[in-house]
């Protein structure tokens, strides 16, 4: 084949052309991605450097320390993964779990699903206890399960994007010790914005995601494991039957020897420590206060414009109000209408919840009492406006 | 527990104050990642918008469209997968190997050995043929272990990072179809840099980075398959043991359905349609000519210094040279100079060629002749300061 002929054969007759990238600017109002704190986005956009580089190392070993702070702990491997909050979840479950394993899910919602499916691959012995998307599951009845089932690990969601309740965790960690099972949090609506202690919990592993409560943009899952799991992987019969997610050799790079495993995503490891950096700055404490006076301002807003929230006071999740969509009102046309003609996103429902409710999120960087002012605002002038008889002249 | 006790315990008291996130400012002519546009850079610290905000819809058919033109192919499931290029690597074992599947391995260098452990960790029946580090394979060579192995996919890096080798692939598809197998290619460090043609040159499946041809940071890893792909993966007898991975569902999202998977990086995805963007904007072919151009002039000035390539001229790859460290010279004291020195990042040997050779990289928005002219200066000023005899009193 010669040169000429491979020129002739380009395929580029029907391409376009492209105008410069561009995106319109939005409030993000809704379950995540979170705005970014505008910090972290100068950040992220700094230079690449080599991802053995001394200053990445160091930077690596800062974004490390923050971590800890942010978990409230002081576990050796505690990191961000190279992909979205999903990516730690796989993490969680491929080096923990061997075929025929047991393990526990508490199911109260969508990501309960997609633990329940990833566990499944792994060829994990499956075990679910469910509660209807809304409700919390309460110690005793964890109790009960986990000394019937005997799981290798209880797995829970801290904050259910889904539904927007907030799982108390307290109590749970020791009775896992005393059944011999590791305790397996998903903080992916959690992490930097509602109280979570990992050490004091006995929490033995958790992941978050970077685009919530840590300000940033989607792209890296934060990780904790204690020495407890640190000592079940070491002890697995057969290899991680994942190589990206292998926590040996991640532990590897990220741990004292750096040794070489995947290109790091580099400059979503600047925007992670400039928003971790930001939030030790403002200190755990203030920011659990300001995402609990914030969401609670919501619910008090909404409740006097006639709306009902639909999990009960003592089970909802400040970074994530699920409000119900009154009959008489087109909830997809309101939502679309504020993303159109006003730049801000909430969510639909998920799943069973779809056309029900709709979330809203106050996250990070966006949960302030301004953007929760602006939103009533619109709810009190705009909702009114797609009553289902209106909405068709509107 | 009382909220007060909670407050008592937090562990902050250790915390250093952090500065604001800062790193030195590199020219990155390694082994990747490259320097990133600043073009690129602008996009990528954009605002994130929702991953199924229309606006970011639309982004994403940008995206898909300007790298069938990159791969050269017309494949409808074409995505950058969430992860940096080993993901998308991982994702070619996962989604097409079952157990005791036959893989053929072309091994000549470390990602090939990366390769055959994500293979056996799928539990591929794995076979390897080999050649040193700096050859190539013949089509006869590879032709006569296909025929005779009658493997189920053949895989082989295009551009092999750890070695400078570019790796002719004519015909080989060829030899694929007729023996029933895939063809898979690691074109890691050619997308984007070098001749690629996956349907002319009937390529099955395909995966890149974006941190070299692409000139965006480390963060995504663009994938590509065709139809026999396609049906490989429609007939399974088992799910993909890796639901992150699992193209099924990652082309729900990335198909016309545009379902839910995982939260997408959404700013990574600004960055890579500004990089592809820039790209189909000057053109593959003169991209190519130009990578070429500016690594010939590399060689002309390296070998006038007195310097001798690893690898024979006619399997060189446009984007990485390897360079032999002279016997009477310090490579990791040189290194180092030019990096704290200069700015400048230039690679180590990888594995047996550790201390044994430098790897150069001209990749992307860093494949210029200024650059050339820069690195040749200081090869031509400084290292003379590193022969072994001088550079301890240096």
């Amino acid at each position: 084949m010669t040169d000429s002929k491979l020129v002739s054969s380009l395929i580029e007759d029907n391409l376009p052309n492209f105008s410069n990238t561009f995106v319109p600017t939005r409030l993000l109002l809704g379950p995540g991605p979170s705005n970014a704190n505008p910090e972290v986005l100068k950040a992220l956009s700094l230079n690449p450097i080599g991802h053995l580089d001394e200053a990445y190392l160091e930077l690596m070993s800062d974004v490390q320390k923050l971590l800890r702070y942010s978990w409230q702990c002081n576990n050796r491997v505690t990191l961000p993964m190279s992909g979205t909050g999903s990516a730690a979840m796989e993490a969680s479950i491929a080096n923990f779990i061997e075929e025929g394993e047991k393990i526990l899910i508490a199911k109260k919602g969508y990501f309960g699903d997609r633990l329940i499916d990833m566990a499944s691959r792994y060829k994990a012995n499956v075990n679910v206890i469910e509660k209807n998307w809304g409700e919390a599951f309460s110690l005793e009845e964890i109790e009960f399960e986990i000394e019937k089932i005997k799981p290798s690990i209880f797995a829970i969601v801290h904050a259910e994007t889904s539904t927007g309740v907030l799982q108390p965790l307290e109590g749970i960690g020791e009775i896992c010790r005393k059944n011999n099972c590791l305790f397996l949090v998903d903080a992916v609506t959690s992490l930097g914005a509602v109280e979570l202690f990992i050490d004091k919990w006995q929490i033995d592993l958790a992941y978050s995601c970077s685009q919530k409560g840590l300000s940033c943009p989607p792209g890296l899952s934060p990780f904790t494991m204690n020495e407890r799991a640190e000592e079940k992987l070491k002890n697995r019969k057969s290899k991680v039957p994942n190589w990206y997610l292998d926590l040996s050799l991640l532990n590897k790079y990220w741990g004292s020897d750096r040794v070489y495993h995947h290109t790091a995503p580099v400059n979503m490891n600047y925007a992670i420590r400039e928003g971790l950096r930001i939030l030790a700055k403002e200190g755990l404490r203030n920011i659990w206060d300001r995402h609990l006076v914030n969401s609670q301002k919501l619910y008090k807003g909404l409740t006097e414009l006639g709306l009902e929230m639909h999990v009960a006071e003592q089970f909802r999740l400040p970074t994530l109000t699920t409000v119900k969509i009154p009959s008489d009102v087109d909830g997809d046309a309101f939502r679309n209408h504020l993303l159109k003609n006003h730049g801000i996103e909430i969510g639909n429902g998920l799943g069973t919840l779809s056309g029900k409710i709709w979330r809203i999120g106050l996250m990070g960087y966006n949960s302030s009492s301004e953007n929760v002012d602006k939103l009533l605002n619109l709810f009190d002038t705009e909702l009114k406006k797609f009553t289902i008889f209106q909405s068709a002249t509107f």
